[in-house]
Parts: C-alpha cells; structure tokens; sequence
C-alpha cells in the first residue's frame, strides 16, 4: 500500500515567479532548490503539514515539463506516494494491471528512488511512487 | 498560514469504476461517499497518511466537473488545504493579490467551509481553503 503523500508536483514556467507566489499562498518560505539533471528539470521544495509542494520548472529544451506545459498549461503534474518497498509495490501495482513507466526504480529529486505510474492507468493522473534513499 | 494538505480533489468521469480504480492504486478502500448538491458532485474519500483523495463525479449536467472533464480530460482538479480560520486567510490571500472565487465561505463535502481560489491566480492550480465546520 501507498503510505502517504509525499508530494504534490506543480508545473511551472518561471521557478522564481511561482517561487514568490507559492510563498504568499502558503505563507512559508522554499526550503531547498533542487536540479534534477537526468530529468531537466529544477526544483523547489516547500513544506505544508506533512506533505510538499514541488515546483517544476524545465531545466533545458529537452525536459517534459515543457511538452506538459504546452500541451496542458501551467498546473499539478504530478502525485507522489511514500512507499516503504519501492520493487515490492511496482510489483504489486503491475499485477493490478497499472502501467509503469519505467521498469527499474530510477534516482529522483530530494534523495528518492522513484517510478512513475503512467496516467492512463489511474484517471489521468501521473503517480509517482517514492522511497527515500537510506 | 495553510495549515496542511487536506485533500486532493479527481475529477472522474464514473465514480464506481475511479472508485475500484483508486482502491486498488492506494491499497485501501474508501472510507465515504458523500453528495454535495450545492456543487452538483458525488464525492468519494480515500485516506492516505494525513491526507485524504477525494474523488469528484458530476451528479448532473449542470456540474462544473463535467466542464472540467471536457476541457482537460479527467485528472486532478484542485489541492486543499486546511485552515484554521478561512476568515483570516480570505483576507491575507485578498491582500496578496489573489483572486477568491467567493466572497463568503460555503459549505462544502466533509463538514467544510470552504472557499476556492481562482487557477488564474495560482500558476494553474485551483486551491480551496477548508475550515472543519465545529
């Protein structure tokens, strides 16, 4: 099972405008920025409660957070669920019938291993599963 | 400040199918079902953590959720977040210059007062605030 989420990914197209927006909306300030180069994109992290907020901004021409934003405007991009075994419940959702779209858990942003469940299997919504790296 | 995420609201096009779908994603059944005909919505909660997934059918034809779906497809329709006075923060986020979609708090599922902000205003985002009803 799914333990909790994680974080709430948001596509942006200017980290630093959104950055000072998402400050005034929440009331808190960022507390890291992150690039993730395999993915081109940079992040930034801020904490509400229990979950985060992770803004993405592309990091160069190639990252799909500029397809995500030309296709569907700025907005959620994505859901990520802590998960205690990340090769127990890609197993697990692959046997339930989600499609996943990577076949091996792969390094994510904010020392994770991550895998992503691709939004045709689950309402249009991309799924991410997440376990932190110890 | 926001409190916490409270929920994540899905628009879904069949609340049994997303419901069965949901079930298996989480690996937890949903804990209600709730109709919220002020707003047109069949609503369903799942619990995850701390935070709940609430997914959203249109009830009737006049639902905002069946304009949603015909627009961008089915996926996730807004983050909200737990206040403790939607008073006090319909203002701050007045003052912060963004737009509120009502004037007053109303009653919204899960013995809410709630209030949305408009997407426009938040990078694409619809946000509500929420406030348990006491």
């Amino acid at each position: 099972m799914l333990n909790k989420l994680e974080h709430v990914g948001i596509a942006v197209k200017d980290l630093a405008v959104a950055s000072q927006l998402y400050q005034s909306l929440l009331g808190v300030e960022s507390y890291k920025q992150e690039e993730v180069a395999s993915e081109n994109v940079m992040t930034e992290f801020f904490k509400v409660g229990d979950t985060k907020i992770e803004l993405l901004a592309a990091s160069n021409e190639k990252s799909t957070i500029l397809k995500f934003i030309e296709k569907k405007g700025e907005g959620i991009h994505h859901l990520a669920f802590e998960v205690d075994d990340i090769y127990v419940e890609m197993e697990r959702l692959k046997k339930e019938g989600f499609i996943l779209l990577n076949d091996e858990p792969k390094k994510g942003a904010d020392n994770k291993l991550i895998c992503f469940v691709h939004p045709r299997s689950s309402n249009g919504v991309l799924i991410e599963l997440c376990q932190e790296i110890t």
